[in-house]
């Protein structure tokens, strides 16, 4: 569960150093060495999983678990106004590791970062479709 | 737990509908009516938490156990490259709704969506400095 090219693993096995600040037995959060804002950290799951549709429940469900805490205490320490947390898969969205990553991205007023957003609309044709599609897939 | 002024608790009770895709015990999912992509969801845990950090940790660890299936769900009912997984805290942040939901952003090449990313630099000593709040707020 571990891949011997990843960086991430790397910092995980203590190969390459990080700004540690949190970790216990699923999961390790650090500072982001490339930050969008002061206090941008990293939490990762131990275990190497690329995208997070293959983590299992229980694995993903610890990264978020760590959340709440870690977020309030980064807000704390840097008095940012708010704070995205934010997940990409694939090079598509934005992901630059290959390994599982959420970001804790504090926020102010006028700091230009956030999600692009120009809004569409659902219309019901769209929607049912969608509703089956899904569904389908869940099975 | 639940506000009656809040439009996502009205959806849960019923009240409001919506194109509903998962529910369990903690949480609700539906696609967003103003979608950024084909497939575009939100996840929502059933008690009303305005943001992230005022959820217990397993309400939070519910609301991203989904995450997994939901995201293979939907990028294979839409055939989406990639997506973001975004959580806004504050309207600084482009929360537009007070109360927790985690979207799921399908992703394609040249579709001008993604958060705004320019990276600075982590020098050691603001990272030592932020280690050291971070690590006091978590104490």
């Amino acid at each position: 569960m571990s891949d011997p090219n990843c960086i991430f693993c790397k910092i995980i096995a203590g190969e390459i150093p990080c700004w540690k600040i949190y970790e216990d037995d699923h999961v390790l959060a650090y500072l982001d060495i490339g930050p969008l804002s002061e206090g941008h950290c990293l939490i990762i799951p131990k275990k190497h999983y690329v995208t997070i549709d293959q983590m299992p429940t229980d694995e993903a469900a610890a990264c978020m678990a760590v959340v709440p805490k870690l977020s309030k205490a980064v807000i704390a320490a840097t008095g940012a106004a708010g704070w995205n947390v934010l997940q990409n898969n694939h090079q598509v969205a934005g992901q630059a590791v290959d390994h599982v990553h959420i970001h804790i991205i504090p926020r102010n007023d006028g700091d230009g970062l956030g999600f692009r957003w120009p809004a569409g609309e659902l219309d019901a044709e769209t929607a049912k479709s969608l509703q089956s599609k899904i569904a389908e897939q869940l099975g």
